[in-house]
């Protein structure tokens, strides 16, 4: 029997991409067949186009990227009880074990066996279909886009952020960093509650649209003094928790300054270099919390409850659309106009 | 009326100190007047004796150190009730406000406006009296001497380390550096109900005596890579815990490698430098938590608890024993034999 | 030299309560004297006017009643540097000791030594003036009414049940009983990121001011059974929080049933039985956890900061205002008028 | 192919057990089969044994019961890895979804899909083999016994009793009722660092033995007033955490007038009466914390921890032995004999 197959985005080696047809994937008994409608593009898409890895992860042999995904179930396996046919879905991309200790107790995100879409070696979903195991899809309400919901994704990281930093309504908090994850850290601090939230970025365009999503207030980390600009904005309360999501080995550093004592600071953004400078001294003197922050666990159903019967400014951050076909122009666009673009969005099903 | 005269040790400037006449405190209403019985030397201690100062804090004018006091109630204020005279007391060396957010929400370690003994300006108790507001005071059972009532003050450290850490007694926990707080810690791990702890220092002394405390094995970072001793000691299970008190930079840049996934690293020990490099991409994969400690908080009823009905070894940590007379031998001691010498005993009102 | 006086409503004993003139206090060195500008009406107040006494605290001699107040600084103590004169201020009425292991761990609220406003024999506040610690006044934002401010008093109350209960945004919640406490905590869920709220109470009016003020349905316990109408409103999904403030003994009981799996249970009304059969095998079975509350701790500046930069609906629970001089008929309003009134608010120095 | 069988006791219906000839379970691709070693006896198995239901779970066709269990793998499905042929284990006899919220979020005891052996209609372990999934085997220690390893089950409530009630090392603690659950709630809290743990039971021998396992003393509930007696032992501290284990209705209510103001109460033991009277106003009053437990999670590594490298009393609750042959004796001194029995231990693969 012949099999049918789809258009995919494969990456070969890097800035080498095209649309390829591929087989269109069969779910095992407990996985469903989602097709696409839209998934967005993450920095980490745009870092294995360019470099072709990320740390431990190598692109050693053509792969689909893509994790930010909503579609529609087309077809389930035997096993699945969970959707049907026809559910307008969203998409949570690591698949995990389900049986290690971390997945036992709640932080399955750390498990050491999960597999994670369009993390080598494992392919993603810049495609027309994905196949992915039925517990890990949730039913979108009525109300949400499949927009939002290929944006949970990365809302999720927002999400686990405010968990991990057990931030309250009542913080204030300072978001450095103000790409995709940045704003959506943003919004997810509103969603818990959060009226006094700060942003930190060097492009004004980004500043601006996080004022835009209701920001309190924003700071040029290329301007005066952080402290100083900081102490202006608060009337010198300062800031219970710091949500650090620019990578920047700077703002990494500036964190511990800027925390108040007792505060918390929530490392999510990625340095390139293995050994930023801290100010320890300061840290214990102020007690404060340090927490990294690896994905997300337990987000999608929250998210969608979070997001339910109130306005909100997720979709503010969808700058470009593209279709499937013209991937190698919405990568490019991800890739060289960071001041432009925030969140681009691809539509496999699509004609043009 | 002429005021009662006592002795006191008074450091004037960088290593010169000597016993003095000074006038015995007078308690206001709310405190009580505390005969000395003994009271320990603090690396803290050692530290203003050799450079007059410790970060902000300067010695600007002559002060009297030591802050891990126990002895008995000789006098108490027209508004004391909590204690009386001849009370056996333990006390806790810094006074809060009890009014700011952070004292009434129970981290009143933070208090901006404690008065903490033997941080300049304000005078500690390497005297024959010391006077202390009345809920600082904590009676000592019958069974605790007041050699353990002294270090309820270091082991607090190491109880605060444990709450931060939020150690649980199935943890594995390393602790670095095996001086008095160190070492106290571990004994602060045994009593959470930890029953693999984990010792590492330079000194084989030290290391020893932590093996004799109960630690499940030691390392030497002087040795084979730490990484690799840990592994060897856990059979590769790593630890979920690591309470670091050295102070050394490397000791903790090399906490990030050392923790499990997940885990916790608390850090206790001041490093004289304040751009520790650390493996920033490694926290956040990980997704470790990094706690601050400074000092501690509501711990002495806590370590009154813990310590009784049970056999401990805290009072191993005490290798000598001086009269106030001989003050100065004794920091000299503690500042120039840290290979012999663990903690280091006053003994006020004691003749030689 | 003669002292100042002010008008005072003062409760003789039940159902006798009248306008009087007694002296201005004086403020002691850390207190400041507030001038009145509006002050509630509590459930409590209305009991102790209506029967003298509630649980162990009665009315033996003459008493001021009233603790949710906010008005102006006009005077302070040599002490006092926290607040000045002409200060806008919220008061929190409960002043506790700050030495107790209750006010050093954070649970001030269950301090022993607590002098609490308006709870027998300690005076409160429907009077022209009131003397506070300087710890327990909040200074108003500008955009804060002094309506708001007073309601910051029950509010706390809906604030401290949603820690107790660790409320998330992303909870379904059920608040039992919709008379001011419970209109509030319905605030207090909404300022804690919920977005699912449902409300229960057999009066009509009072479940249509639930959905004015953001429920998103509401339950009539009166009609069909409770736990189906529940089922109706959700889907079958039941609540994760339920916050009972009714203090009706089968709201209480009904909680149990009412509660998803794993699900917490806040109780802050107080039934006049102190018998109330619950169900314990389905409280174990379901693995559920049930919190107490009494008053707060710690709510006050939380509560300014969740309440600023948003819009919120506290001031719609008022529905009667009255001058100091029409404190009978107010209260009576509050005692015998409860399908048509929500809180009332009393203004002291008001001339009719 | 003929099958293998084995020996098995089969309830068939109340009273009436029988050892007979089954088949040898065949391990699924995940599971590994286990030869029992020895298998507890649960006051559940009692309970189905005698009246043949236990609330909405009842036997309607013959079972196997037993679920305390430890044993050696003898055969491994394909897809096992996590333990060998050879291995001893002890067995959680829970087999839960992993794909539920509950089980995602580190609460899988609550999974509504779980598999729990001795449940009806599921079969347990008094049997010479049972056949379980890998991931819910642990291996013993080598200085773990395989009646130790039986026990991780019934102490794995009592762990999980500590957790839930977050129990710290300074807690004082009430244990009510000094069955086996009692009994090793006691242990628990030994293991947990606590120091000064009390005992109630009706029962003098029960009361001894808890005193021969470290209680720091004991009640009579049918001697003088519960709450006098507790006051005496503490000098009138009272406890902070009470481990109710009874299921007495009395015991339950008793509870709220034993726990100090802000205390925690864990229920454990499940009443007959599903309407059990309590004092809510002093529940409130006294913002008390009650949490139900049902079973455990994330216990069985935590325990093998917890019991490694330290001497602890937990064989000690094990008061008689018998073959599998001799079941009907064995269950019936379990049913009948409750002043001198406390933990029944079955051998199936023994000879008498």
């Amino acid at each position: 029997m012949q099999k049918q197959m789809m258009k995919a985005a494969v990456l070969d080696c890097p800035l080498s991409i095209e649309v390829k047809d591929v087989p269109v994937p069969e779910p095992r008994p407990n996985e469903a067949l989602v097709q696409v409608h839209c998934i967005g593009i993450c920095g980490s898409d745009v870092h294995y186009y360019e470099h072709g890895r990320i740390g431990r992860y190598e692109v050693k042999q053509p792969i689909i990227l893509g994790h930010e995904v909503a579609g529609t179930v087309v077809k389930v396996g035997s096993a699945v009880t969970h959707v049907a046919v026809g559910d307008r879905v969203a998409v949570e991309p690591g698949v995990t074990c389900g049986r290690c200790d971390y997945c036992k107790s709640g932080r399955y995100n750390l498990c050491p066996d999960v597999v994670f879409m369009a993390t080598p070696p494992v392919d993603g979903a810049w495609a027309d279909y994905v196949a992915v195991r039925s517990d890990f899809l949730f039913k979108l309400p009525e109300a949400m886009s499949f927009e939002e919901g290929a944006l949970l994704e990365p809302l999720s990281v927002g999400i686990h952020a405010m968990t991990r930093g057990r931030v309250k309504p009542s913080d204030r908090v300072l978001v450095t960093g103000l790409g995709p994850i940045g704003l959506l850290a943003l919004e997810a601090a509103k969603l818990f509650g959060v009226t006094e939230i700060y942003g930190s970025d060097v492009m004004e365009s980004r500043r601006e649209l996080a004022l835009e999503m209701g920001a309190a207030g924003v700071l040029d980390p290329a301007g005066a003094p952080v402290k100083e600009q900081l102490d202006r904005l608060t009337g010198g309360e300062g800031v219970d928790v710091i949500i650090e999501t620019s990578g920047s080995a700077r703002a990494i550093a500036d964190t511990i300054g800027l925390a108040k004592r007792g505060g918390r600071i929530v490392l999510v953004g990625l340095p390139t270099s293995d050994a930023i400078p801290l100010d320890i001294p300061a840290l214990v003197d102020a007690e404060l919390d340090v927490y990294g922050v690896f994905r997300y666990a337990n987000t999608y159903p929250a998210a969608i409850q979070l997001l339910s019967r109130r306005e909100h400014g997720i979709a503010k951050t969808i700058t470009h659309r593209f279709p499937l076909s013209r991937i190698r122009e919405a990568v490019e666009t991800a890739r060289t106009q960071k001041d432009t673009s925030i969140k681009i969005m691809i539509y496999p099903n699509e004609n043009e």
